[in-house]
């Protein structure tokens, strides 16, 4: 019989699983992550997969959860479905931010390391304390704990004097016993890269000995009840006496839902190091400090300084590792932005490059290993599907391409029915709309009269009267539309950004050709049609297309990166204090721009 | 009319104290510790004075506890009375432990500090986050801690941004922020030195801003329950489940009865700093770390070196205090005895000096700037009267001067009626006893009938034959006797002491003449007669006895020096890795000299 063996064919390329586990678990082996909001507890029926070849028959929850013909079409729950020989699975989505599979091409040198130690037993020769055993053998300096103190000797005796201990390097300062272990147990040896953005929250784990990526989860930020936009959560937290302590709650409840998904199949105690990167504000309440000078102007952050901790002094069920908060760039430029910054090499590089973050709020960077400004250009959560009428995430059902020629062609994630529009999907729907000029320059939705003859007739009956003015129908079954709220909404958010861009290019004195590259970061930056971003004028439209790439999660990328590399920590300092932070409503034409960047393209 | 004034006359000299405020109380403000076992609760009685000049009428708490006659001659409660004009008073006894009044030298330059700092307020144009408006006012790197984190922000704004930031320096890294408070608190800055004894327990409450003593206390050690002596504790530790809890619990709740007395006038919460010294098994077991590998073979520390922890951590009531435990030299030579060779000097002299500290054990280090030696000399507890027929501690009512011409002449402690005989009173009588012949070289007490004769009368009447052998009658009312019983003890003890002596002469290479100076630290060390310890043959009989210097309490000096300043402690980290352990018994003449060393002097 052949060996169970799994062939995953997603838009990373053709990854290979070996073994005999659910397809949730050996897509999280090769870096994917399935679209599951349970976490793989078979409840959410969100891991829908159409395995092909030899499969355990349905389960119990398969059969309660899917429909009678999705069973005879093969559907099956990737969380319940095992192989049972050789097995391909094509995947439509397969990450929920579909940032695809990332190698990070980092050789791993952080600051935890294991050390298997055969320590000379001792003598009556000898006056050497456990510690000095320690230290002796180790060549170094080791400061050790209460805890480890009192548990040294017995652990040594026990053990013979061979034990792994699990080191915090604090350079010439030698290094800190986090943890002693009986034995050779340098295998085990974790880190968890979180990126805590407003909506989602991402955490890899990663084996700090290769580098490799074992498992990623993400979950929606538990802090939503409070709000979809940091302003609301920071009214919350300023408006209540228990404010601070809900929200940070909340998105440590998270921080732990994504540590129980990653540590499946390894022991939470043997992941000695996090890095987090999120916003000013999701920095501030993970650490459950005040948001309110951030908030209230001049908004300002309590501290900007990298932040290290124990992990169980936030309440993360990590009891041996250290959290490490990168730095902030200023109170609205938070450490996700400086960690695209090293994860697009912006800060190294010699040409200038831009780099433009967009979730739910937007920030950016522009500049070169000389001098980078960095602003917030607060583009509200419109890419994000949210304050449009039929605006979604970019989950399963999605439309996420749209063509316009004698009619509307659309796609959808997955292939299958839409249920509404994501930011890609809006963004080219927009682009379509204005070359077809369904919408004018300054963002008027054209009505049906006055197009009449100059479109194709199948494109004219999409135009409809609703409750507040013109509409256009993306589709007849079910009904999704564009309307002019939702032109207006993406004008703004575009707006924002390119008076960003603009003002950020005005003060670094440099003219669109001049730069060499742009990043487009983040869940949407991943997938928008760039030529399209440019279409609605998000850009300066004379930045030619092939110069802009689409870079994923690039802070998930940067909290990895710094998770890995102790260079890279340093980079991280360093460049927090190097960063010119920028605030656009200060500049004395702040307004006239913004204006001007309103306009869509002609 | 004049303002109270209240003039110690002590042994430490005359003491002047200003002011309205019980004798107690005044005492301590001039660094007199005047016996008191209640602490100033009124409870113990044990703080009678007799004050002259005008003072408070006596209260009903003195009228209960004192007898008529005694307020008729006016003895009062010194936790009672008060002075109303110039008072003088004379003390018998001025500390528990005799060390008398010490001032430390040492210019206060500790590692922690306040600062006073008006902030500049935030302004529309700034930029600073609250961690770096205090780093940018101190010109220093500032690292601050979750807890702090969280109160900075509105204790700032509700300060006005006028704050007293409590420093803990980190040198070159920069500053740690331990506590912030409102306003100018700069005055209030406290630190306490411990000195943990197997029997007493001593804590210095000192100014960290002028150096001075504002309190002392002391407490015989929680831990006697378990064992007078260190090997009694250690079986206790090591055959119970729970043993290192209960005595580390036991000795936590000794210095926290120390800390209550120690801040009767001042808030624990500006206690920021503690160094505590102890021998190596009071060391581990007020960390609550196994004792059991200094207490089996090969007779090791887990750690000899200094150890840093956040007071709480040990359930010291001092909410933001750090501990500092000085670095053990060796398995049983601990951080007192480093103390020892710092407040005597003996590391930074150009002259070979000897510090013997007696204590419940023996520790001994012979050496100058260049190479020290340490060994320990387990004398025993019989220099603090345990183990001796009639011995006592050196309190109250002790017998501690003894001469025989005619007859025999003794002196006790405060003079009043004798009790027992503390351990400078049992070397002057042994030393006395010697002279007259009473004793041979080789330790016998020697029977009535062989002495017809040779003494005075009155001197022959004092031996009486008891139930084990010859006795010797120092009191006969209440009778207080030296056994023959108790002579072997102190012949053992005293051997041990000059068989160490001789061998770190050995090891070193000099001879009794190159010895420039014996401190004799301790309670004991204090107050011995130097000839009486001479006689005895302690010391080798060729040393003269004015080079010999009683010197206190060493340990707990050297615990305050550490606490004051920064360079001391830095002082003890390298003398710790400096100073040679030597364990006796390994010598390979250590019998030889072991018997040669009980031998009293001819």
């Amino acid at each position: 019989m052949t060996e169970p063996s799994t062939t995953f064919i997603s838009r990373a390329g053709r990854l290979h699983a070996e073994g005999d586990a659910t397809f949730l678990e050996l897509a999280r082996r090769v870096g994917l992550t399935l679209p599951s909001l349970c976490g793989g507890r078979g409840k959410c029926a969100k891991c829908t997969c159409r395995p092909q070849g030899p499969v355990t028959t349905p389960t119990p929850l398969e059969r309660e959860l899917l429909e009678q013909d999705e069973l005879r079409e093969g559907i099956r729950l990737a969380c319940q479905a095992r192989p049972l020989g050789a097995v391909t699975l094509t995947l439509e989505e397969e990450t929920l931010e579909k940032g695809g599979y990332t190698e990070v091409a980092i050789t791993p040198e952080p600051l935890v390391r294991k050390a298997y130690l055969e320590l000379p037993v001792p003598a009556l020769h000898d006056d050497l304390s456990d510690v000095e055993r320690l230290e002796q053998t180790l060549g170094r300096n080791v400061r050790v704990g209460l805890e480890e103190l009192r548990a040294l000797p017995a652990l040594l005796r026990q053990e013979g004097f061979r034990v792994t201990a699990t080191l915090w390097d604090h350079g010439e300062a030698g290094d800190e016993l986090l943890t002693i272990e009986g034995g050779d147990r340098r295998e085990e040896l974790y880190g968890i890269a979180f990126d805590i953005g407003t909506t989602t929250v991402v955490g890899y784990l990663i084996d700090l000995n290769t580098g490799r990526e074992l498992a990623r989860a993400s979950r929606l930020n538990g802090q939503q009840p409070w709000g979809a936009d940091v302003l609301s959560r920071a009214s919350h937290a300023l408006e209540t006496a228990t404010g601070v302590r809900d929200l940070q709650r909340a998105v440590v409840d998270t921080l732990n839902q994504i540590i129980q998904e990653c540590c499946a199949t390894v022991d939470p105690r043997h992941v000695y190091y996090a890095t987090v990167v999120g916003n000013s504000l999701m920095h501030h309440l993970a650490l459950g400090i005040t948001p309110a000078t951030i908030a209230v102007s001049p908004y300002l952050a309590v501290t900007r300084e990298a932040v290290q901790l124990r992990a169980t002094e936030l309440g993360l069920a990590l009891p041996n590792a250290r959290v490490y908060f990168l730095p902030l760039i200023g109170a609205y430029v938070g450490a996700d932005t400086l960690a695209v910054i090293m994860a697009t090499g912006l800060d190294e590089s010699a040409e200038i490059r831009l780099a433009v973050d967009i979730g739910t709020n937007g920030e950016l960077a522009l500049g070169s290993r000389g001098r980078i400004l960095a602003c917030s250009a607060p583009a509200g959560p419109a890419f994000e599907g949210a304050a449009i009428r039929h605006g979604m995430r970019a989950t399963l059902g999605a439309i996420d391409r749209v063509r316009l020629q004698d009619d509307v062609q659309v796609w959808t994630i997955g292939d299958i029915p839409p249920r509404g529009i994501c930011g890609s999907g809006l963004i080219d729907a927009l682009d379509q709309m204005l070359k077809a000029g369904l919408v004018s320059p300054a963002g008027r939705l054209l009505p049906r009269p006055t197009l009449e003859g100059r479109l194709p007739a199948p494109l004219l009956t999409r135009l409809v009267e609703g409750d507040h003015g013109w509409e256009f129908v993306l589709s007849r079954e079910p009904s999704l539309v564009i309307t002019q709220g939702d032109v207006r909404q993406l004008q703004l958010a575009k707006g924002t950004i390119l008076c960003g861009v603009r003002i950020l290019m005005e003060e670094l004195g440099v003219e669109p050709s001049q730069i060499a590259g742009v990043s487009l970061a983040g869940a949407f930056g991943n997938f928008v049609d760039k030529r399209s971003a440019l279409g609605i004028g998000m850009l300066p439209s004379t930045i030619p297309a092939e110069r802009i790439q689409g870079v994923g999660n690039a802070a998930g990328q940067g909290s990895r990166m710094t998770l890995l590399a102790t260079s890279i920590r340093r980079r991280a300092e360093a460049l927090a204090r190097r960063v010119d932070y920028f605030e656009l409503s200060k500049h004395p034409r702040f307004e006239d721009i913004f204006l001007e960047s309103l306009a869509f393209p002609e």
